[in-house]
This record gives structure tokens, sequence and C-alpha cells, in this order.
């Protein structure tokens, strides 16, 4: 399995308080130099290859000109090498832009391969736009691995030392959220979906949902209820969360319970998704098999309600900005904490 | 951007302990049939394509034998169909095991696609292993697009019907820890890297890593103190976690601070990737520019220290066991939850 060692929170805070890359938008494309071929510096928009890099930050790495001509295996027929930035890490990064014909990759890729080898490089990362189709083979013929896809590229690597192989790991967790949205009569807002596990089984569930790419965990509870429901929330704390393995394509997932404080309480259920919602009293809710007769599904409810009556507390969240300006959240207890934010231990 | 609704914490507990799935392994595999060609089911070992399925149960699908004799566009030269099985959410995986001539699969890729659209199909997934890369193009030319890799396969995906995809995301977040561990002398465990963003600057940070996929994260802290100082530990609770996005390859990460208790006191670094670890006061500790000067640093930092003095609780972990036996973990407030384990509320 390959290994892959995490930086700590500690850079990655760092980091962004001293961002050692350029961010790519301060910087200024290096001129085009006078050689044949494409030569113009590529932004690539992934940090890339490290051992203890994790999370990496965005930047501009330096750009290394390497268009020169070799001779090929024949000895006579000079062939392009592939454009590539060097990440910070001794490797490179392939990313094509325009379509190649996959026999003249099949040349400039061993050629650069070779290139690669003899000084030394590490990862070389090929990120293959979905329009590039036709050059997945090559590259797997020539070593190459898959490395993760998403829905418009593929990226491949290849880890060219003979020692064991530092590459970084893709995501490996999904994380959903529940939302726990309790009104002032002890209604607690539950939901019939149209379609999944529990559709014309009559079970009144919570509102769940994925949080994206990119979204805040807290965002994520408010924009579900808005999305299911209609009703107006504001995030208030993580209550819980629990960790499972092996739920979708071989990945983990991650579930945060989570408290809502409803602003508004007209219902407008989502048609698409959502057959019905209503707030129940929570006794009702209690009472259903599904929770009543699943110990977990029970000692969470009973740890909402508790919340409810203020006998317990979860994680709050603290907003943080970079010096990048950049918003992060902590979640953390608030309760036993809050002290320590403005006085010294 | 592709919406992907999430089935509640209650519906992967109540699916655990009702197996609405066989478990592959009690699974009997479906006689051959007299038909021409693969007919034999397929084990598929993910769960496809749901709106409200998050997370996913492994399963063994429906099958459908679906190996026909079907006219092509000739009208004369019969077409195998591809081996697939159906999902359960309307929808069907072919899952290549065999090497298919391109020229082949997109024949029979074609010819599948027409009777799926003809019965109503909705998502089409297709698993290719990396050896079958030459496959990639046909499919992508045939409307596929990719929806995640791993290192020896990728997965396409088609959408048939003009309704909104309802496919579910890939895994959207990598997950790490860091591990705070105090000795009775009120010394924490430092270390320094041999490579990352600290390497070479006299930081001393705590240990971090990666959670991997398949792995608890109370034992993703308890190895990567292992591996990295050699000292044993017995997880305590998590004490806060933060979520930061953009920070590889488009993805998410969360952090997870932890407590550990230590169970040994002698270090042995590990020399391929530490470049050196003690226990260190931690008022040395916390007096280093790099925490004392980065205020969210800092007050983690606090928050570590006031736990260390019973002033703070995290998430502690209860272990859940699924009916079929599974172990999952919940972290929670255990001090203000614990006495709702044992009674009604």
């Amino acid at each position: 399995m390959q290994r892959f060692r995490a930086c700590s929170f500690y850079s990655r805070l760092l980091a962004n308080s001293k961002v050692s890359l350029t961010p790519s938008s301060a910087v200024t494309p290096l001129p085009k130099r006078a050689f044949p071929g494409h030569v113009s510096p590529s932004y690539v928009d992934f940090p890339i290859g490290a051992k203890n890099c994790f999370p990496y930050l965005r930047g501009y790495m330096s750009a290394s000109t390497n268009l020169s001509m070799v001779n090929d295996q024949m000895g006579a027929q000079p062939v392009d090498l592939l454009k590539a930035v060097e990440d910070i890490h001794g490797g490179v990064v392939v990313s094509l832009e325009e379509p190649v014909d996959s026999v003249v990759f099949a040349s400039e890729l061993g050629a650069s391969m070779s290139q690669w080898r003899q000084q030394g490089k590490k990862g070389v990362w090929i990120k293959l736009p979905i329009e590039h189709s036709n050059l997945v083979d090559v590259a797997v013929k020539q070593g190459f691995r898959y490395h993760h896809a998403e829905p418009d590229y593929l990226m491949l690597v290849h880890w060219i030392p003979h020692t064991a192989d530092t590459l970084p790991a893709n995501a490996s967790h999904r994380v959903g959220i529940g939302a726990f949205v309790l009104n002032n009569n002890r209604e607690v807002l539950v939901v019939q979906e149209i379609n999944g596990r529990f559709s014309g089984t009559g079970v009144w569930k919570l509102p769940t949902g994925a949080v994206n790419e990119g979204e805040d965990i807290y965002m994520a509870a408010v924009r579900e209820v808005k999305e299911e429901t209609g009703v107006d929330t504001e995030f208030v704390e993580v209550l819980a969360f629990r960790q499972s393995h092996n739920a979708f394509f071989r990945k983990s997932d991650l579930f945060i319970v989570c408290m809502l404080q409803p602003h508004s309480f007209d219902i407008q259920r989502q048609t698409s998704e959502i057959e019905a919602a209503q707030w129940m009293p929570v006794e009702d809710y209690a009472a259903q098999p599904f929770v009543r007769e699943n110990q977990l599904f029970d000692f969470v409810h009973k740890i909402c309600l508790s919340k409810s009556e203020g006998n317990y507390s979860g994680f709050s969240l603290l907003p943080t900005t970079t010096s990048a300006g950049k918003k992060t959240y902590l979640y953390y207890n608030n309760r036993d904490a809050k002290h320590l934010l403005t006085s010294d231990v």
C-alpha cells in the first residue's frame, strides 16, 4: 500500500500564513523562449506528489522548459519532449491541453521518460483531459498507473525510483451530514424520501446529505435542510460523528450528526426528492421502530435531545482566516475552551 | 454539479442490522444458463449509483443474464451484448475481466447501450481494470465520462435519462490526524521530519499522518505515533477537527487532533522519515514561534493542555457492532452522554 505522510495541521496553517508558493493569480507567466514547439509554462492547479505534504498548497511550481530535441532510438529523427513543469518533490507534471496523435505521444513520452530518468526525477504525473482518452492506453503501456479521476480528466502517475513509492493518496472519505432540527414545540423536522432505502416504508427520517467537495460541513447541513424542506436554519454544533468503511467504492464514510436551530417554520418540500416533510413530535419520532429498536440510533437521538435541553456539548465552529484571506473552520468544544480564546494558559 | 443525496446514518445502521442484501461471502453463485458466451453472474464489489444511498452496502446485486444475440445495424451480424448486472437503482454495471478487442467492445457496447436505453436503464457503469486501458477511448467516444479511478481500475459512467443526473459522487475528503501525546513529566512527543515543509527548519511538530481507506481514525493516530517514534499509545479522544478545501487535487481535508495516552516511553525514530524525535517539555513546544505566533496553533495547543488537566471534553469512542459483525465507531462527548447509554430519556 502506498505510503502517505501527512503534513501537520500546523504546516497547513503555517503555509497559509507564510505562503511559500506564489498564488497563481499573482504570477506573471514566464516569457516564451526561442525554442521550437510549445514552451510556455503551465500553471498546474494541483500541488503534487509528496511524502510530507498533507495538505498541499496550490501554487505555481517552478517551470522547466524542456523543449529540446533528442534523437530517438533510430538515431536520426528528432523527437520532441513533452512539456512539463517540476513539482516541489523532485517530480514532473505533464498537462496536455491540445490533441495529440497517440503514436506521436508514445514517442514523445518514451523520450521524455528517458530524460527524466537520467535527471533523477521521481514521480511523473500526467493529467489527461477526457478529450485525450486516446492517450490513456499509451501511458499505461509505458508503465503509468491510474492515480485518480474526475469527470473531466484522468490523472496517471509513474514512480521512477526503485525506492518505495511515497506518492500521496487519493481522497479516502466521503462526508455526509444528518440534521437534527427541533422547534420550540419539541417537534423535530423529518422527511420521507421518494427514493432510497426508506422509500415506501413509512419511516420518517432526519434530513441528510453529502458534503460536497469544497463545501463546509456546517453549510452542507444548512443547505440540505433548506433544499429538502424549505426551512431556514442556523448551524449550532456537531454532536457526534461516525466512521464506517467499505461503504462505497471501497471508500470510507464519515457521517456527522449536526444540531441546527430553525429560523423559519413553513415547510416546502423538495418535490423531486422528498415525498413528504413535517414537524413531528419528538416522542413520536423516537417511538418509530427503526429508532427505538436500534441502540445506536436511539442513543444518538438521546444525545440530540440532551443537547436541546442544554445538557450536552458538541463541537462548535471557530472561523479562522489565513493570511491569504481564506476561511477555514475549526470544530471544537466551545463550552470547555472558550475561555482559552482570550486568555493565556 | 452532480447531485448526491445521502442516506441517513439511520439507513446505514438499519441496513446493517437488517441486511437487505446478501453478504458476498454467503452467496451461492447462480448456475450458468444455456446461452452462448459468458453468462455467469458477477459479484460486483461495489454498491452503485443511488440518489439516496449514502452510505452504500456491499452486496450481491440481482444478476441479469443479458447474453442474447441482437442484430447490429447491418441487420445481419449478430452482436453479443455485454455482461452486466443490475444495480438497485435502475442501472447496470459492466465489469470486464477478460481482454477484449477494442473494435469488438465498441460494437458490443453500442448494442448494449441501445438495449439498455430501450429497457429504461439509468446509470450505466463500466469498471475497466487497468489491463483494459485499450477500451477507455471506446467508452468515452460512446458518451461515457470518468467517475473515479484507483491504481488498478478506472470507473466510467453514463447517465441515460434526460433528467438530472443523480449519480453518487466520488470521495471528497482526505482525513489526517495529529497526535498529542503527553507523558507524566508534562513532556509532549514531537518529531522533526526528514522531508516536508518543516524539514531543516528546526521546528518540532506533533506526529501526523493520513488516515488510510478502511482505517479507523483512532487506529491511524496510534499507528502513526508508533511508526514515527516507536511509542505505544492508547487513543483517548478527538479534541477538535478542522476542515479545509482545495488542498490537494481539488479535494477537501479534515484534520483531526487526537489525544493519545502513552504506554511506552523509549523512542525509536522511523529512520526513513523522521530526522529526530523526543519528549519535549510542553512549555518549550509551545514557545516555538510556529506555535506561539499562530493563533490557531496556539489555541489548539491550549485545548490539548486543558484536556490533559481534565478541563476539556472532546469526543470519545463508542464501538458498535452491526448484526453482520462489522465494527464501526461513534465519536461523541462521553462525559456528557455516558449516562444516556444505560438509561432512558
